[in-house]
């Protein structure tokens, strides 16, 4: 049985919207999932995520590895109750985090041994070890281990990087239909395409992956460095090549102005820390543009953070106050931040949905990129 | 008018419940302060303070007058507009704090020269200053300029503190009645008993103090350094002398046993920044007692964090989560930690009264303080 149910395509590009069904509910697509690194979403409970609103998160492998751990999270009886979240966990599959700890991973053709960026203890993951970290946290969706090199490699890399991402990902399979849920629901599990920017690789890549016959592709190895232009030109292509009945999901991507161009082109799932961590960098999102809370032409701006009326936090307050909360570093600043960004992101992905609906989100996204065509 | 009326009187001890009346709402008494320094008590937004349930909340003046300044909150339209909080406000007069910047103020007959923390800049408070800023805070009660030795100081310090703290609240109380409030409503002005651990200075300082007919009293001085039994016998005295009709407000106390040791002595009124800075520190209160959460006996702790209900917030997590939540600096783990200390506390005022109401509050008194005795 299909976990994706596409309602309505539009006419004009790729763009569509469906439903994705997993064992904590459904969802409806494209959508964006907050981030909750550590099983917490910055500043958020699990609550508030839930009436963003969102029935979905993401959590980060390698983090929950570190701490607290495959023991402490099986002893809770899986992240779904250690965070007292009751909605979908979709979870990554680490390698993005440990090609990151560059000097401190070596990789080999049976896995990537490296040292924790905490303690400097070595850690070992593997295609089957990462199933079975992911079967002990109980995410709904789990990703398989893949290899990342960052946007600037060379040709040579992308191409090892997409031989073992194969392999990995053959290994995942198997070792993923050897194994069962460890709290009695079904997960699901996804390749990840590389190939960097080079077109024949992705073909490549898609292509071997999409023997493995999967519920749904990621697309991995973008918005990690290359130009936007390249980005754009990876996913246009993938967009005739990946299979439509199935999910696409763009990891890691991104700005207002990337999710809807890649709506146009088909995908139906987005993580980014952008509205968390630019939160805490004092950058609000609206639908007129970003701000900066912390410049002071807000020091005396006493109308409401949130003009638009969507987050119940932000529209408490003046911009005047959270710009002072700033300035004092005060925790609710980074909270109110969080929150009406999130909310933006949230309200973003509902209007896409709708304008896909309606059948005129392609008219409404050239309005849409023409103010946040230089985010 | 009297600002306070007391409806229920113990027979046993000096403990009483009533009611005070301020232009923003009433509330019962005894009560206790969060503390908002910055116009934000830490972590929460006004909409939960008010949810804790609290009718009140503390801010102080020297930081508002530091950022984001009297000009900002004049142009706010006053603290209550700015912060979005309908409710009581107190600031305390700014110079608990002006003392504690040991090197960098020097007091003389007329006032206080001080620089800012913040950036080393000169500034003065007046007596006659601190009634004008706390006019454009627009808080409901004021505190009079006083001066605020150490605990450790000797009895010179305090005669010269007793004698301006005197001579200063003459000056305010003129300055208060020859201004206006800023924002329409009536604001009260209380007040501040010194003469250190001298039991002959305190009878004077009150004296002096009670001839100029406020609506209400304030001890401060206490809490700084000196002794516990040194505290409680300052606060046993000054039971007998200030006038029992008129609400008493003892600054800056403290931890769950002073405040239960000083409602027996007859006290009305509490702020501190135990509930919401040990919270930051991990340290958690319950009726059970302290606990630290980032001990490792936590690690594996799956039980409720708040066994007792009282927290919104903390009912829905694991002591296992928040340790976790505090080993990985997860603001959502102060933000948990901070509510439930507050809830706490407010609980623990809640039960007071009604022990007071009920006639039982000694016996209930005895059997809290042999749990907490040591705190």
């Amino acid at each position: 049985m299909s976990i994706f149910k596409i309602n309505h395509k539009s006419k004009i590009s790729s763009a569509r919207s469906g439903l994705l069904k997993t064992a904590h509910g459904e969802i409806e697509t494209p959508f964006f999932m907050p981030i909750g690194t550590y099983g917490a979403v910055k500043t958020q409970s699990s609550a508030e995520i839930k009436q963003l609103p969102s029935n979905i998160l993401l959590s980060n492998t390698y983090h929950l590895y570190i701490r607290p751990g495959t023991n402490i999270l099986e002893k809770a009886g899986g992240l779904h109750k250690f965070m007292n979240w009751q909605n979908i966990i979709l979870t990554d599959s680490g390698g993005y985090q440990v090609y990151s700890l560059e000097g401190m991973r070596k990789i080999d053709s049976d896995g990537v041994t490296f040292q924790s960026h905490l303690d400097g203890s070595k850690h070992r993951f593997t295609p089957e070890f990462v199933v079975d970290i992911q079967r002990s946290i109980g995410s709904d969706i789990m990703m398989m281990l893949d290899v990342c090199p960052p946007g600037d490699a060379d040709i040579k890399r992308w191409e090892e990087a997409l031989k073992l991402t194969t392999d990995w990902a053959r290994r995942a399979q198997k070792h993923f239909k050897n194994t069962k849920s460890l709290y009695g629901f079904k997960q699901i599990i996804s390749p990840i395409v590389q190939g960097g920017t080079d077109l024949n690789l992705r073909k490549q890549s898609a292509h071997e992956l999409m023997e493995l016959n999967c519920d749904m592709h990621a697309i991995g190895g973008l918005a990690v460095g290359e130009p936007k232009e390249e980005m754009l030109k990876v996913i246009h292509f993938l967009n005739d090549v990946l299979p439509k009945e199935k999910p696409r999901y763009l990891m890691g991507v991104g700005t207002p102005a990337d999710i809807v161009e890649s709506v146009l082109n088909g995908i139906d799932m987005f993580d980014c820390v952008i509205p968390t961590r630019n939160a805490r960098n004092s950058q609000l999102f609206s639908f007129d543009g970003k701000l900066n809370i912390r410049n002071a032409k807000y020091k005396e701006d006493f109308s409401p953070i949130d003009e638009n009326d969507f987050s119940p936090l932000s529209k408490q307050y003046s911009k005047a106050y959270l710009h002072h909360l700033f300035k004092t570093n005060e925790i609710l600043g980074l909270r109110i931040a969080t929150e009406h960004n999130l909310k933006f992101y949230i309200h973003l992905m509902s209007l896409i949905r709708d304008k896909i609906k309606a059948g005129i989100f392609e008219k409404w996204a050239v309005q849409f990129l023409q103010k946040y065509n230089n985010e």
